[in-house]
Order: structure tokens, then sequence, then C-alpha cells
């Protein structure tokens, strides 16, 4: 019998025990705080925020589960044992809604769309003709799983897709690659929309600056997917107000929800989501969890395992 | 050498010129109202919105191509002569544009774009959990050149398809096919997104009312791309305001451009765009203009001549 430690603060919480019980029969799913003892027997925890130190008080946890793609909200806790296996989450229908969502702002930016919105609201029909899609560039910025399905979903249109990568991938027809810090300006430099898909680590935290979002032609747009700390918003502002930049949809913020007060609610060539452009799916993920616990107790290596050095 | 007698009424129209010129090596190319006379020898004309009797004021003209899908604008004429052929637009450029957009939209529906905008105007951090694709019911009322396009870029995504035509078309994997008024209404009880890419004829006109629109289910959204002329936008209204129906993203309209002072601008369910989900390329229209114009001297028949009685 599997034991889960469950860990969620979050309206509709109450699907996932089905989607485990499913994919998991027999299965002990505790929800925080109901985890027991310690000395209940071995556990594996499914966690989204926990509590800091809450993970280090359950030496039974063999491996802890990240409900999404992203694992900085377990990393930041200090106490979190430097042995134990964090697990990302890459099931398909993670993959699947980020590839629906990118695909979906890329032609809005492609076909004006957050521009013919705001003349909406000023009772304006104003047409505008955007370029063909042959002539639009767009960048894929962090090539891993959800970066790739992103590229698959956009290949259909006629779009000139890149992707820039830290380290090197495997050539692919259709798609220009760029590799490491010394090919990043080459990519925005040639990237009319780009999708901000990195993880957050010391090395991209406000990698989109005023320097490098200066590197962009003019009138490029930013799709931020990925991590909030992937991009300084003073000077996304500055650009956007300035006219260099032409829009932005921001998905993912630094600090979320982003305070009901914050001044880019209201800013015209900004939209906000509230982190949905990717949401871990229960019975997908339910199923990602069982098949890596199944390799685990198996003595074989899980999928998507966080390396700690590099931070993803 | 060909004659073009050109004839649109939009700013930026100085492109038609040399997309021409390059398509059509030494073309005679018009500008209204430097028409000539009708005496200069045999002419096409290739127009949008051309004013009353015009046409008829040039029997020099052997064919007229309609600058867009849709043909209402020209044979709203009633000097228009019957024998004269009407060529419809069917280039690629604008099949393109089409699909593109149809697939923003039907994505935008699906994943509650519309209301997380009506969010962000609100300040609110509101999270939303779109079901997944394959739960999602696309329908296409309307599968001529344009539907198919729309149907090709929708494949790829994972939506249960169907779609509506007046006569039976090749059946295809993955499409339910739903064909004449005795299928109409089993076609809207099945579908969660509309796509309306009808034209306009005596038929569609108000084809979409508080009779038929209620036949679809609740939450169900429609995107109209077609024919202004298809919905009846009091009847839709109401069925919006009474949460019937979940929103309606508008590009065409009975009386375009849509008046300044029209309610429909701030309703919160309703997107407006500007006529712009298509827009025919100077490059391939005049291509498109080309190679028709051949066939027509080589005594073959030209490709989306105009049927008269079904009025498409």
């Amino acid at each position: 019998m599997t034991r889960i430690l469950f860990y969620l603060d979050e309206p509709g919480k109450e699907v996932w025990r089905p989607a485990f019980e499913a994919a998991m029969p027999g299965v002990d799913f505790r929800d925080y705080p109901n985890w027991g003892s310690p000395d209940d027997g071995p556990a594996y925890a499914f966690a989204w925020e926990p509590e800091l130190g809450l993970i280090a008080k359950y030496p039974n946890i063999r491996a802890v589960f990240s409900l999404g793609a992203g694992v900085d909200h377990l990393t930041r806790d200090p106490d979190l044992p430097a042995d134990l296996p964090i697990i990302r989450m890459s099931d398909n229908g993670l993959k699947e809604g980020m590839a629906e969502f990118v695909l979906m702002t890329v032609l809005m930016h492609h076909r004006f769309m957050p521009r013919m919105l705001v003349a909406q609201r000023k009772h304006k029909w104003q047409r505008l003709f955007p370029p063909r899609a042959k002539n639009v560039r767009v960048g894929i910025l962090g090539y891993g799983a959800l970066g790739i399905a992103c590229a698959q979903a956009l290949r259909p249109l006629d779009y000139r897709l890149a992707a820039w990568s830290r380290t090197a991938k495997p050539a692919e027809d259709g798609i220009e690659h760029f590799t490491g810090t010394n090919q990043f300006n080459d990519f925005l430099a040639r990237t009319d929309i780009l999708v901000g898909l990195l993880p957050s680590t010391p090395e991209t935290t406000g990698l989109l600056n005023a320097n490098t979002l200066s590197l962009m032609p003019k009138h490029a747009s930013i799709i931020n997917v990925g991590r909030g700390t992937l991009i300084d918003l003073d000077d996304l502002v500055a650009l956007l107000d300035n006219g260099h930049l032409s829009g932005a949809t921001l998905d993912v913020f630094a600090q979320e929800p982003l305070a009901a007060n914050d001044p880019l609610w209201d800013h015209e060539k900004i939209n906000i989501t509230p982190h949905i452009a990717s949401i871990t799916r229960p019975e997908t993920a339910a199923e990602y969890v069982a098949r890596n616990i199944k390799k685990i107790e198996a003595g074989q290596q899980p999928e998507n395992v966080l390396d700690r050095q590099r931070g993803y």
C-alpha cells in the first residue's frame, strides 16, 4: 500500500483524492494537516508550496513530487533534506495546457488582439493589418519538455521558430537553436515574440532587463509563462511605455497572487493571467506519480529528478 | 495587356498596385475614379463595396473579382448585370488569416481568456480551470474553403470537431459532418464553441436567434467571422445576459463599422474585432486574380464563380 502525503492550499483541492484513488487502488491518501506520524512508515509527498520546515519533520518521506513543473516552491525551504529526491511534474496534461496557452498568446500578439481589445473599450473600429506568419519570428526561451511541446504546437503555423537553451539540444527541422550565454543576445535580436519558459534559478533571475530587452527588435512582445523572477518588471514597463516593446502577457509573478493594488493590472499593453498557462491535471498527474513510485520501488531512476546544482 | 479596374475605399489601398504589377507584368491598373472610358477595351473589375450602379456603367467589364470571400457587397447592387461572372476571393492568404484567427479565438473561449481579461480590469486574481480540449466540442457552421482551412488548423489540438454545411461534403476522419436543415438542430445541440462562417443569404439571415441559440448547451460560446447578418444580436445579448451563453467574439456586423455609440462595445461577454479575422493579402490575391484571368481568356471555367441562385 502506497502512502501519499498531500499538501495544497487552494480551493477545489478535493479533486485530487479520487484521482489518486483511481491511479493507485488502495492508496493511503493523507491531506495535510492529517499526515499522521513519521512513524507510520514510508511515504511520498505530493506538494505545492508546503510550509517551511514541514518536509524535514517527516523523515519517512522517500521522495517529494512537485505538483507543478517548477520546484522553487520546495527548494526555498532551507530545511529541505539535501539528499531527498525532488521530482518535477511533467505529465501530459501540463504539456497540453502549456502548448494551448502559448499557441493562443503567440497568435494574440501576432494578430494584434491586445490592441484591438483596448480599441474596443474606446469604441474604436481600428483595423490593424498583421504581418503574415512567415514573417514573424517566435523565440522560445527555455527548451525543456514544456518548450518542446510549445514548439510542436506552433509548428503547423508558418512562424519562424527558434529556441534558446542553456545546453545544446538535438537539431530539428524548422527550428533554429541557440545555446548558452554566448548565443543569448543573438537569440533576442532575432525574436519578435518571446515565450519565457525558464525555471527560477540565480542565473535566470532578472535575465530580462533593460539591457537585454533592448536587444529585441522594436515592437517585439513578451509572453512569460515560466517564472516571474525572469523579468525585471520596472524595466519591462519602461520599454513598453517608450514604445520599444509592443506588449506583454504575464502569467507568472515573483509574488503570487499579484497584489490588488499593483499598477500592472491597469497597464494597457500588459495582459495578466493568474498562473493558469498550464495547470497540473489531477488525472494525468496522479498517473505520473503512480508510474514514478513504481520505478522508485523497483530500484529504477524516476523521471525528472531535480538536479539541485543547476536548479531544475 | 490586362486591364484591372480597382475599387477600394480604405486607407492603405496603395499597396495593391505593386502587388498587381508583380503578379501581372505590364498590367493596366486603374484605381477608381480613374477607370477611363468603357470604350477603352476589355477589363476586369477588382472591387470591394463599389458604388451602386457603377459596375453597370462599364459594359467592358468581363468579370468582377470580389476583394473578399463574401459577395453581398456586390450583389446588393440592383443594377449589377445578371450575366456578369462574379468571382469570390479564395486566395491562400485569406485562408491562412482565417485559420489563425479561428484557432486563436477557439483557444480564447476554451481557456476562458475573455473572462480573465475582465478579471484583470477588476484587479482580480481569478483562477479558472478549463476542461481538457478532448472534452470541448467545436462546431464549424459553414464548411467551404475557409471552414476547411479552420478545421485543418484545429485538428492538431484534441477538440471534438464537427462541421455543418448546406450540402453533403466528403467524409473525413476526426470531423463529424452535419448536413442540411434536418441536422442543423443536432449540430447546435452538440456544439460548445460555434464558429460562424456562413455567407449572407436570405436563408442565413437571422439563422442564429433566440430559438436556435437556445438549443446550444449551457455556457456555449459563439465566434462569428462570416457575415454579421447571421445573428440576431438582441437575442444573442439576451442569452448572454441570462447566462445560457458564456461569451461571443464578433468580427462582422450587419452595418460596418459598428457605430461608436453601439452598446455592444461595452458588453463584458462580447469581444469585438473590426472585420479583420481574415484579410485579403495583396500578394496572394493578385496571384489568384492573375491565374483566373488566364483561365477566362483560355476559355476555361475560373474558380469560385458566384452561383447567384444560392448566393455564394
